[in-house]
């Protein structure tokens, strides 16, 4: 018959190229439009002064951040990875990226991969604005991003994803005889982003008024929960295309046929994100109702979050009564590990990172071998527990280092009485919400109304 | 050629699998997006001190029922579909998306099957918080929330989508000679949000100072439009994966080959989608002009999704004039419906979820068979008239004796303080915007800043 | 083995069908959602007393003018690309997709495409609103978004991507020798936008008190930077849709087998779209940092679309460091031209639509034959000039054409009273901020709070 079609191996090695590259494409839009949700979720937890500080940070982490990765940081976790692995190392492969054909799939598929890449690295970053919302000044903010983009986060990719020395082959793991297990970042990503950010925000220490000579605190509400909980779900939506958008690859393909890639644990991951995000919202909320007899919206929204966060790096292989049991310890620890932190450590974390993307990345990576889909294994712990001290050691020196080098020479934190008046008018010289609000409804200085606020998009220069 | 390739009907049936699930989860997550969009849309229409509540409602709907919804009300859906449609029943079966393979394809489709019912049982749950906003008790709309999830939305879909007695070959549908026609859960999802929903809040009685002693009713308008508008657009976005995503299967393959499976129909209902909604919004905006000479935005925006709602059901089999009048005819309705709940029946239904997902949604149910792409049937008329009666009867009866209960025992609705306070405060202990508004703005008491606002995402124990 | 399958060329076919339209589906969805990007960030520009106009003019853009471009203005186009083109022109064949059947995939897929062209026009309409905000008449802007989606833009894809005289083969093209470049609407969607936006703020006039009798300028700050960061950031998610998306056929297929279609060329697309975006914020950043000494929020925010804009046209055929140059240029000339429209020309153009969208784009279209994949050519230059001439020509005197129009019939913008009122209140009846705000905020006559402002969703006609 005229009609029938021998396909090649080639054919369907395209074919399956390109439904693989709708998907990966599909769930890397997704991850980027977490800024959006990060955005909000922070701003609405600052004070009115201060908010577009935040949305500056945000949008900057993306603008400069992106930037950094594609020029230095994508190289910088291929040449950590073959340093510290099994593999080789090689400059022009780690930078291939850079000088990839333009007329070939080649090119096509590693921008595609790279950008994939890339919308992680930047959630890691963001997450660090949180902590050090209302008296962080914008150049060391910025710079730090810089260097996380470029070199902190790239170095724990390369450790891991990478290929380097806490994978199965690398010269951790080979001694340990298991890898580092992190699916698509609870870890690498959100520990990383959490820890950085406590890290941070001890070295700029709190904002003014925070706390109280005798010790006390002071809660310092941020200005809009509508926000907050806005932000909150527009990143659970996107954390759909993080965790199930990391498996990333539908369908395998070779000269035996058409198989299942990633696809073939694709419900799983779907289910146990959805169970985690659950669980993390009633444990939260289980939680302020016995200390408070009231259920928080605040931390019925971050104990989503922390759910979610406390699944990421084993959502594909463990079972479902783990995640949901997972789940609800992370978004019961919340309180607990903030109220720590606020009282005890008295680190002034404004966003809670910490309990929401640092201690949950951390207490489900280290619960992964206890709820396995193959059962416990003592390698598999060491291997986790090891992971996550090497990673949280790097990441604590090298952020302090950075903020300490802004602190040491005057650029870490702004002034006393630009703190006071709100970093809006300070740094960006405008204010977020000129016909609200007023100088007089809170007792930290309050926001005073910018004679000069550029926020039209135009410059008042006459 | 040793490139050949010789597929077998296994590698194709992959293939298709492969496709099919990029495109089932893409609609999943945007189907889920919609929590957000409810939650900004309710919110909005709401007075600034049940802000947090309305938040913190929307956000437990999805975290509590979805779990209940995993754990009961996908397994009482098989049963109820088993045991009134022409099927078998089985309990194992029933339930087997609990106890499906962990390391099988099986389990992925399961499990991603389970998530895209559950998107859409969430979002009945969800529409029912817009009706009962502003006193209803948070213990008496989560235990609500719980009997819908595992009950009363599942026996709906038991008696449809799950093969039961509605169906063409159950108990109800074989005497008639026609199913119930419902592609997207205009009635099974909407209406029944929209009559629970109604029925709760009939139950409830109206908010304090809704209606005056003689009758007349007192306008409490929402403290912010500009969230129910972005809600509203979130849920058109969302929509298009509720609605054309019901068109859930791509491609279909067999030993015959490849064919399209449920793609043979998404550009109607992606055109259909698209009308209905417009159309919606041009009705509404043209009613409202009529009766008042202005544009009244609100009802704008509820048009568009009276008219998304109208079509929802029978999007894929109806002709697009049908679509297009159907939608100006939902979004006109709105108005009317409306002025007729809150004056005649005087029920307070806050956020107008009955006139948008209620009346709309039977509305496009009962269009069917006069704009059916087949022409008219005097069977399919009936069919979609006894499926709306059963549906609404049990639906008003389970809803009544849910939320009766919890007023017998006098935990329906909040104190008489609470309410004119705010539920945000007596309910979560928070005040949504501490740094805005005042108390002397609105005449049915205001909201008071909370002493003890812990929106910093912490506990002030000091 | 009787499980092998022969694949025929129709299986293949339908297969390519499949993959094809679940891409397009997806990324007209995020096309969609785009407008709730320019409600949320043209909304946060305006002042409070006007933001429900804003908000109620977006969605009747889009119900309005899809309607426009259903019924009307895809056959224009189709018309105008015909007659102008190499092609014929059939009317049958124009308006095709109002008489597709419904049970053949010609249906669904002439549908599925015309959806995909929908959203592009509605694009290019909704950038409109954005320039003539706080004084138009709604019935003058809803008027001409009905000319705008039935004749203006239809006539400009029509000479472009409907195959008309822009293109190679077409009564201009020809003679050059060289079609017009414009991958994703950099000129056809968002420099018509751009250009009609400013034509229709110099047909209107500026505000009251945007100008002083002396030629000074006064700045009108929008009344919420959050609204119009998360405005950014939603459309920056959509763009992803718009520019990737471009890239809309995976897959091609036919007797030789399976091929790549466009995502040949996606990896870049992804790419260079990502670095414009960033290098937008960035050169925005910097050049307020420049001027003023504080890094501007909106002008960030601005930057960023900027950035988007300007490679928007060209994505898919330019070396990435000319993506990144570009975008660095097009966040820098942001300030520069904002500033001298608003000093110099004088046009009050609200939302700084004519430098995000008219300049930023123009910009790519003419950059392009400078860093194309193939090196220079003065034919392409000569091409892409031409098409910016002639497109700017039709775009400025039909746009000016409407509004004159309205003008001269006192409809095109509202009385000076109800514009120190504020549009909410004299248009549509509304307060959208009931709780908040008030009448002696800022200088050009406040907002009052309505009387009976309908914004529960109801007419209060007691």
């Amino acid at each position: 018959m005229v009609d029938e079609l021998v396909l090649q191996v080639e054919d369907v090695g395209t074919l399956v190229d390109g439904i693989n590259t709708v998907w990966v494409l599909t769930v890397t839009f997704l991850i980027f439009f977490m800024h959006a949700g990060f955005a909000m979720l922070e701003s609405g937890q600052v004070r009115s002064k201060n908010v577009a500080n935040q949305l500056t940070k945000n949008m900057l982490t993306w603008s400069v951040g992106i930037l950094a990765f594609f020029l230095v940081g994508a190289g910088v976790s291929g040449i950590v990875g073959g340093l510290t692995g099994s593999g080789s190392y090689s400059l022009a492969g780690a930078f291939s990226h850079l000088t990839a054909e333009y007329t070939s799939f080649s090119g096509t598929s590693q921008w595609t991969s790279w950008l994939f890449g890339g919308v992680f690295a930047m959630t890691a970053a963001t997450i660090v604005s949180g902590a050090v919302a209302g008296r962080a000044k914008l150049r060391a903010y910025v710079g730090y991003t810089v260097v996380l983009a470029a070199l902190i986060y790239p170095v724990v990719t390369g450790f891991t994803w990478g290929g380097g020395m806490l994978t199965a082959d690398g010269l951790i793991g080979s001694v340990i005889g298991a890898g580092f297990k992190d699916f698509a970042g609870g870890m690498i990503v959100h520990a990383v982003g959490g820890i950085a950010g406590l890290t941070a925000a001890w070295v700029l220490g709190p904002r003014i008024d925070r706390y109280n000579s005798d010790g006390s605190v002071n809660v310092i509400p941020g200005h809009s929960l509508t926000f907050a909980v806005l932000g909150t779900l527009i990143l659970a939506f996107g954390w759909y295309g993080f965790n199930v958008g990391t498996a990333a690859t539908p369908l395998a393909s070779g000269e035996g046929g058409i198989a299942l890639g990633s696809f073939s644990i694709v419900g799983l991951v779907a289910l146990n994100t959805t169970l985690g995000m659950a669980a993390g919202g009633v444990g939260a909320a289980a939680l302020a109702l016995y200390m408070n007899g009231k259920v928080d919206t605040l931390y019925v929204a971050n104990g989503m979050l922390a759910g979610l966060v406390s699944v990421t790096g084993i959502v594909d292989d463990v079972i479902w009564p783990g995640a949901l049991a997972l789940g609800l310890l992370a978004g019961a620890q919340l309180p607990i590990v903030f109220n720590f932190i606020q009282h005890k450590v008295k680190i002034d974390d404004v966003c809670a990172v910490f309990p929401v993307h640092g201690s949950a990345g951390v207490l489900g990576i280290l619960a992964y071998p206890f709820i396995a889909v193959g059962g416990f294994s003592v390698s598999a712990l060491v291997a986790q527990v090891v992971g996550v001290v090497v990673i949280t050691v790097w990441t604590v020196a090298a952020t302090a280092a950075v903020f300490g080098a802004f602190k040491a020479v005057g650029q870490a934190r702004v002034s006393e009485e630009h703190e006071h008046e709100g970093l809006d008018i300070s740094e960006h010289g405008v204010d977020t919400y000129p016909e609200f609000g007023g100088p007089e409804t809170v007792s930290d200085g309050g926001g005073t109304t910018a004679d000069n606020a550029f926020t039209d998009g135009g410059v008042n220069d006459d």
